[in-house]
């Protein structure tokens, strides 16, 4: 039913400008009967714009587009589409022997004693959708029965090992996958379901429209797995308030560059969009506006299963004691009072006072049971020490401490965070402002002793002064780090500027294996002091995607004529997948929207 | 009919949302009989996505929006709507008193005596549209019943002076106005219909959801006229292919902000979209496809159009000698064979051939006929005079005619350009290279003496280097001139960046009166290297919208703060608008989308 659904606001939607008059009286007339069905409770329809089933799943609807008739054009900076994969699997044969698919009669399926879930139910469907909604040029056209005529392949046949039913990926997700395109057919395996989600996205980049417009597929054979486990983008969702369905298109987008970490910076200084259980006055009276511009519960979960469903761990941000402006709204005290001298405030959280302390075990608490990943992010950046000064209650503490710096009273304010959520049986990451002194740029700095952090800490290393050093002495203190110091896509300016963050290598510091292997990726950073819903899927991509190349694909996928060519070829067809991905340099893909 | 269309495809756009499932049903009804009717030739449907009425007005649908409720808000961050007019008009007074509007009962008519004109008629209804679509909580309630009701306002009642049927905005154009909002109902009067064009703009921009989420306005009197004739936007649609749909909305996006120029960079090296009747070839051999890749007549007549309706001038710009790569797949023998040492072309017209002058008069011919504006930009920048040595030809003809320098050869082209433009009854446009020489940033320069080109050329100054220096200069010639310098908006930074832009005025050089009364005006310019419909829109607003108060407003509007409030307002009007204007500093507009 909800096919029919889609189908009509297609069509709806395509109207105009195909003038198919009698498929249109034939699709309201068709409208009226599923109304009247509607009215028996038959049909589901959402909210949003997307188009949703029941379940939480919500598949974007690709933008309506005229494609380029295959030997009209010029071909002058024309994107060609070839199939090329990104980010490129670890190991790929493909020959010169063609294959085609036709919509309505390809299929996915499960292998005999494979594991089945709803997981791969629902990416069938996704895929389906994504592989032959690629223009209305590249129809479903039969193949002319001639000798030269391309064999069609039928079925993708997918067989995975462990259960899958309910799972969540996890840091040690196993997404290493085997893809075979031949004349027996499309035979994909994957230990877990997450290495087949990530198989179906290369099956469905491997297809392209060849010759005669058809979808066309090369004989082809990959195995494939990710260099590092821990692959993230980080959005800022209290610079700016991003709604919903923008959050739920960059999980696609992630998913289309196997991205598998959104990292969420929820809330800071300037609003509290996190609607807590708990304490919901934080939103209440720090978020932009109490109704709208607040992610509820209901919405946290529907970005939670949209996530899970496309193999992307959810990992919240909750920073303190720093940045924690919107807070002091609707949780009075937790802040020392600290202006700036035209009467700003920029405190910090007072970290002497127990209070703080029962407040932030109380949400931790409701975060352990809201988000279901192992890792939770604490923050504890920039935290400003001048807001520490000039209170009697600090300064006392700190004597009865023995503290002789406001680091050691920072480190002991965090040292009790990760207690409390080690104590919840979750693991913490921090910035490495918790470990690391020295600000930005400043290529002198100096990391604490091991021990400074229980050893399940992960440490996020932001800063570009130096940043392979510090790479460098956090894993030399056997603590796993994530990378984001040259990968702050905030930052633009004029022209094509991916090959810096495409150079940039997590493993590029001096280290032993075992130091190496405490690196566990990193993340596409873009803070939203100039990124709201307007600009964020168009300044994020595919500037994110040269980042995701660099985490899955080997260590030598360095060629950057290559790299360029095949990120031509991607940012259209995140383009023709409805993701916004501005242009690279003066060209064209292959169609426009009408 | 054609009001039914567009209510029937608004609502299945957002039949999703509102479950509003017996309306749905009705609809569909509806629509069945609408069919039939189609059938019987009775109903127009578009290609576009935006809602086309007969004759060739489109307006821009709305996002669906949420707002935030009046009161409920923190109101930290979250901009607030006071009916501040962007650009600033030249006199203003308002007042505390309120009245309220109601859609359904608010009107807009012609006082007696005024003359009539289509180009009103469809003013009328559009920003009936846009008064009216400030999203759903701002409803179209009746104010209770008390004694502190604000009274209502039925009608604007317009009056212009000159006859405006099937008239086109020209360089004179007369588009002062005068607006009053008082007890005896909103007043408009100006001489010409484009005034009334600016006078409808204010007057919605006044109207902001005031107390009860009514439709607010206070009482005002303003007196406005724009401080230059010339306000542009270049977009450049050789680098990327522009889909019509988005040139139209920056149309809009344009009125919203006074600007009254469409400067169309139409052809450039990597395309030529342009199908010319004359030479068909340039766009089949020379677009980056020649189907879908193509600006058709009828998509520049309804640019053109578009445009007219609402006051904006549209000056095509054909750049010769150089920049003209794209020109020589369709039509051989017109550049030098000149190439890179890795091969590439790199080419310019040769200006010794009699042959390229014909062709040019012919081409020349053509626009003449399609575009109205008196103005037709010629181009003449960066032309590579390595292009024009080691060619026998070239040498003998400059010896036969005397020229010593490659500078005189090209002044010896752009002048029979010029030539040919007067001789079709138009005057030309050039960037500053045709007369000035000096590289970009290079302070030292020396423009031609008085006469190298006729008096009613106007010069485009293009060049960061010393562009004051240069206003003085061309000024001092007696010739007319264009600001861009300081206007460059594809150059792009982390960051707050319109102050500079702000700041920068046309008038800021060393000059007489008379001097200054040559300069017309400037224009933002959007070079398309890294820009196509993903980005354009997002990073073109509201950065330009300081430039187009630059020139409208009066030269003392240059208090920061004020300006940064009032923009802030302007960036979520456009917002609201559909126009998805990047956001400037960390805040929210008082709605999300849903």
């Amino acid at each position: 039913m909800d096919n029919s659904e889609f189908q009509l606001v297609k069509m709806a939607l395509n109207l105009r400008r195909k003038r198919q008059w009698i498929k249109l009286c034939s699709v309201f007339l068709v409208a009226v009967v599923l109304c009247s069905l509607k009215y028996a409770g038959v049909l589901i329809f959402r909210r949003s714009r997307y188009i949703a089933r029941e379940g939480s799943d919500v598949s974007i609807r690709s933008p309506t587009l005229r494609f380029s008739s295959e030997n009209g054009g010029t071909g002058r900076y024309l994107v060609r589409e070839a199939g090329h994969v990104w980010p490129k699997p670890r190991q790929q044969v493909s020959t010169a022997d063609v294959f085609v698919l036709r919509r309505g009669t390809f299929n996915f399926t499960y292998a005999p004693g494979s594991q089945h879930c709803e997981i791969l139910d629902l990416a069938f469907e996704r895929y389906t959708e994504i592989i032959f909604s690629i223009g209305e040029a590249a129809t479903s056209r039969r193949c002319d029965a001639d000798t030269t005529c391309p064999r069609e392949l039928n079925v993708l046949v997918v067989s995975i090992k462990e259960p899958c039913e309910g799972a969540s990926p996890h840091l040690d997700s196993k997404e290493n996958y085997e893809l075979t395109v031949s004349r027996e057919g499309v035979k994909l395996k994957a230990d877990s379901v997450w290495g087949a989600l990530r198989g179906l996205e290369t099956f469905s980049q491997l297809i392209y429209r060849g010759e005669h417009d058809l979808y066309t597929v090369n004989r082809t054979d990959i195995q494939d797995f990710p260099r590092f486990p821990h692959r993230g983008v980080l959005l800022d969702t209290s610079r700016h308030f991003v709604p919903v369905k923008y959050i739920l298109q960059n999980l696609d987008a992630m998913a289309f560059n196997k991205f598998n970490v959104f990292h969420w910076h929820i809330v800071d200084d300037p609003s509290f969009p996190y609607e807590s259980v708990t304490f919901p006055e934080l939103s209440k009276k720090g978020a932009f506006h109490p109704d709208t511009h607040v992610y509820t519960q209901k919405d946290v979960r529907t970005i939670l299963e949209y996530a899970r469903l496309r193999g992307i761990r959810v990992m919240p941000e909750f920073d303190t004691p720093g940045h924690t402006l919107s807070w002091r709204h609707g949780q009075p005290g937790l802040l020392t009072t600290c202006y700036t001298k035209s009467g700003k405030h920029r405190g910090a959280f007072n970290p002497v006072h127990e209070d703080t302390y029962q407040f932030m075990g109380k949400l931790l608490k409701e975060l352990k049971d809201v988000f279901p990943d192992q890792l939770v992010h604490l923050g504890g950046d920039e935290v400003n020490f001048n807001c520490w000064n000039n209170h009697t209650d600090i300064a006392k503490f700190m004597e009865k401490q023995g503290f002789h710096y406001y680091a050691k009273l920072q480190s002991y304010y965090i040292q009790r965070m990760i207690q409390i959520v080690e104590s919840l049986g979750k693991e913490s990451a921090v910035w490495e402002d918790v470990i690391c002194s020295g600000s930005n740029n400043d290529p002198s700095f100096h990391c604490q002793p091991e021990g400074s952090v229980p050893k399940n800490t992960v440490i996020q290393v932001w800063k570009r002064g130096n940043w392979a050093g510090k790479m460098a002495q956090v894993t030399q203190r056997g603590l796993r780090t994530i990378l984001s110091a040259c990968w702050y896509l905030d930052l633009i300016s004029l022209g094509e500027d991916w090959p810096p963050y495409y150079r940039c290598d997590p493993h590029a510091f001096s280290g032993t294996k075992a130091q190496k292997d405490l690196v566990l990726g990193g993340e596409a950073c873009l803070w939203g002091e100039f990124v709201d819903w307007t600009n964020l899927l168009s300044r994020l991509w595919p500037r994110a995607s040269v980042i995701a190349e660099r985490l899955w694909s080997s260590e030598d996928t360095t060629d950057m004529d290559d790299a360029s060519v095949r990120l031509g070829e991607h940012r259209c067809r995140m383009v023709r997948r409805g993701i916004p991905a501005q242009p690279l340099h003066p060209s064209a893909c292959p169609f426009v929207p009408v």
